[in-house]
């Protein structure tokens, strides 16, 4: 699938600022991938496919999680998170696309996983730094990125950790977990 | 064991500083348990037993943790996790102490756990703010246990949490799970 088919594809799913994001994303993924050696056709791909699910409604993602035998304790967790698994399900059901490497950076983008490759740590840290997201910590993890991918993905889950600390709510497992195979050597 | 006799005993175990820092937890775990009502005698003997180990050799400390079958994986953080559980441990056969809740207190009291009882909730507090402590964030702390334990040990696990994270250093997952339970609701 070339760039525009794939664009035309998620747009029909996204509201019209979450495909500015998507764009940017995209644009910040093949960048990265460039700059640490990933791929980066299969940055683009999975950059551009990342928010999919991200409109579907929740009843539709619990049915999806539960059908598919996904993490159960997902359903415990912010609902926020559920899209990217969902995302990786909808991607290779219904946009036909198979590649495994692809599917993963879609899965793991909003939680992480210990043991993340290259090209998640790309999707990930792109969706956070992509050029029209704004808010406190953003500059320092952009700063990062231009030299240091896993300095920018730690900071990143340390931004993302300490705000839901903040607000005294639960953090994902897995998030924590990628914090802790970070920090310890990744 | 009155609370002279337990004084004397860990006093050979301590540093003349370490014994007033648990002379101020026992001061502190009595006004606690007095105040949320767990049991005060409890609180005293924990208090003052919970740090019986802080001295030992990490090498003595490893082989219990090995012998004990303790959980393994404390052998991959910090040594200083260690005191808890090989405390717990060894009040028991050297210094007689039997009733498992204060022993827990003692095992519990660095690391946290999800379902920590209201015994731990009052040691790990206490040890967190007794009054020769002083370290950013403690004077919130104590605010908080003037009228509200849970909010108090959330606050002081998140503290610990973020200035192991400011040094990027891994989070004990026990700690991380004990924060999530009582973010959650315990």
């Amino acid at each position: 699938m070339n760039r525009e088919e794939a664009l035309a594809c998620v747009k029909q799913q996204l509201t019209e600022h979450r495909y500015i994001h998507t764009v940017g994303v995209m644009n910040t993924a093949i960048e990265l991938a460039e700059r640490f050696g990933a791929d980066s056709k299969k940055a683009e791909i999975a950059a551009i496919f990342h928010d999919y699910a991200k409109f579907r409604p929740k009843e539709e993602m619990k049915q999806i999680i539960a059908r598919e035998k996904m993490p159960a304790h997902l359903l415990d967790h912010n609902p926020e998170l559920w899209h990217a698994p969902v995302g990786a399900y909808l991607v290779q059901r219904e946009a036909g696309v198979q590649d495994e490497d692809i599917l993963d950076a879609i899965r793991y983008h909003t939680s992480g996983r210990p043991g993340m490759t290259l090209l998640e740590k790309v999707i990930y840290v792109a969706d956070y730094i992509e050029p029209n997201r704004a808010f406190p910590g953003v500059d320092e993890v952009r700063k990062l990125a231009e030299t240091d991918l896993n300095q920018a993905l730690i900071q990143s889950i340390k931004n993302t950790m300490v705000f839901l600390m903040k607000k005294n709510q639960p953090v994902f497992p897995d998030t924590f977990l990628t914090y802790n195979w970070l920090v310890s050597g990744s």
